[in-house]
């Protein structure tokens, strides 16, 4: 039985250099990373036939090499990096060894589920919309989307270059944080700053009453470790997070347009019914309607600042729901996606650094818990998860 | 090399019964008409494997079969009916036969090119948005859409119901002709009833130049033949055959969003690129849009009506351009796709029959002209097609 994490194939392994911060680690890339020499996939069948093979690694990949990890193959992804919740109609759907029957969230679909399976230590992701910190709440892994334009993405497929980060998982928050100096360039430092804790209840809100009651602990450990209190705030105004949702949509569809429509135009190439559905829908945005968009996100970005950047940390849900059972129909699979964007937009909008701690289950499965952090500050949240 | 024609997998063949007005001849089917004991494909391989198996032939392989003819194979169709070019981005493109390098025209794709291969005597195909018509016309074929409603579409997939008519193509006008009467059932009159020939003026100037000249001699051969002399009108108001054209595809649409909303929703298969666009605007067409549409129907109905009822026949351009070539980009495919609406929404609004005589060639490549006659006409055209 082929495991569905990694693509079709013979695995596609590298030794890392002999020595360095990250020997002994082993890692898998998603699809969407360069490997130089072989096709970069993209999840879809058509994507590596009309591109170039890669001649370099991408950054990401040359990074964890350098630093003595070693690949253990490439992972399955959502097409071209569109899909929130982990479904691949080409490739299967990677499982999710946290939740046996259930969706594994995506796009870094096959990352998540290589991590949580055990058959690599950490994996790197995208996350543009919610690519890596959904698959890390689904699966029960740290994760993390850092501040976009941190670090660097080329070798990585683009999609919406003004959402595009590139993350990573790992099952404990040693190995997390281990990754993490390497991939920020930056020592995780021991002692946690105290800090204040906002409880942003609207987004709770937005989560299913179990998985509510399921973090809530968890926040109530993290405002203690800070130490300087829980403070219970309200991220947008009434009705703001369903308009910041919807306009992230905007946003991020049109650039993944712009992205894509070379490639659609010249090759019509195949897509499961709702990636191509988004696409098209994203063709026929207008002007006028990316520009209402980008003054919403002025707004976010305001308030993102207003309430981070005088050091307070964020907690809010990562998903509202635990792992979605396989086999759903597109229309159920749609609202999922719809109330995910409603958590995930407020990062992907403002472009502050979130990342996802495995802190609580509902019923045996995974339920994530985000940490946001203003801009440039993602090694204090990795700090924090491993200080736990 | 498989035949792109037929189906992938071993050819499907039935012998016919041992007698009957077709003995002698084989015919392939379109892979939406429905084989007892074999999955129908419609082309896309997500159809087949969420559909059952048929336990029953469809009317028309039934018909065919009964009258004596055998099953040759099942074509390679558009996916799922839609498609007015021949492309199939899954199992290939068939081949033009009469247009080497060229798109053979669809969705009847691999009829129309096992039949101008000569792999078969004639092949059943589907026709709701020229289905049967263009590819006539590209691969140099006699073809007919029938009147919308007169042959039976059990076992054959669904598209848009009130457009979807089954088919049929031959290389000679007998073999046509021999089919027309087992299908319509009814025989095919040996004398052509004397008739006014219309040639509409506004549907020539929506050619290549170069193709209207090329059939301008077969509309006076058939002027000649009919006996009443030749009457240059227009079929439309100034502009309104681009009204037709846009008002078809949102009824279409609509319809065939209908269709395969159930099956979308349940499955979210693959498809290329175009087709699920379609889908997918189909998808957010309001009420009010289709309900405009139909009104404007009914003012091409009423002109149907006044411009045929009192027995002329009507000669347009099956298609404005023969065979494009192979390779282009979406773009332009859909730009093509959309010139050939103009000329093909007339008899899909109007339910009248029309027949294409493969009469003209521009560069060596075939271009059909179109005869239209009043609904349940379709013997009176095939005799004219055959006493030419």
């Amino acid at each position: 039985m082929r495991d569905d994490a990694f693509i079709p194939g013979p695995r596609l392994t590298l030794p890392g250099a002999g020595a360095g911060p990250l020997a002994g680690l082993r890692f898998a890339a998603k699809d969407l990373f360069d490997v130089a020499g072989h096709p970069t996939g993209a999840g879809n069948p058509d994507w590596a036939a009309s591109h170039p093979v890669p001649e370099r690694h991408a950054w990401a990949v040359r990074t964890l090499l350098e630093a003595g990890a070693s690949l253990a193959g490439k992972t399955v992804t959502c097409e071209v990096s569109l899909g929130i919740l982990g479904f691949n109609q080409f490739y299967g759907t990677p499982r999710n060894p946290a939740a046996p029957g259930c969706l594994p969230g995506g796009s870094s679909s096959g990352s998540a589920s290589a991590v949580a399976a055990g058959d690599c230590d950490t994996a790197l992701g995208t996350d543009s919309g919610g690519s890596v910190r959904v698959p890390s709440s689904l699966c029960g892994l740290y994760g993390i989307r850092p501040t976009h334009g941190r670090i660097p993405v080329d070798g990585m497929c683009a999609q919406a270059p003004s959402f595009d980060t590139t993350g990573w998982f790992a099952r404990d928050a040693a190995t997390f944080a281990r990754v993490a100096a390497v991939m920020l360039g930056e020592a995780i430092p021991d002692a946690v700053a105290p800090a204040p804790l906002l409880l942003a209840t609207d987004t709770f809100a937005l989560a299913d009453e179990p998985v509510q009651q399921a973090l809530l602990p968890a926040v109530e450990r993290i405002a203690a470790l800070l130490g300087k209190g829980l403070e219970r705030i309200t991220l947008g105004e009434p009705g703001e997070l369903a308009v910041w949702g919807a306009q992230r949509n905007v946003i991020q569809r049109a650039e993944g347009w712009q992205t894509f429509k070379p490639w659609i135009d010249a090759t019509n190439p195949r897509f499961a019914f709702n990636i191509a559905r988004n696409m098209a829908l994203a063709a026929s945005l207008t002007e006028a309607q990316v520009a209402l968009a980008n003054s919403v996100r002025e707004r976010a970005r305001a308030r993102a600042r207003l309430l981070l950047d005088g050091g307070a940390i964020l907690a809010i849900p990562t998903t509202p729901f635990t792992a979605p059972p396989l086999g759903l129909p597109l229309s159920e699979l749609d609202r999922h996606s719809e109330r995910i964007g409603l958590l995930c937009s407020f990062a992907g909008l403002t472009g502050v650094p979130q990342v996802s701690l495995p802190l609580a289950t509902v019923d045996g499965k995974p339920a994530g818990l985000s940490l946001i952090a203003a801009r440039g500050q993602d090694a204090r949240l990795v700090a924090i998860a491993r200080a736990l």
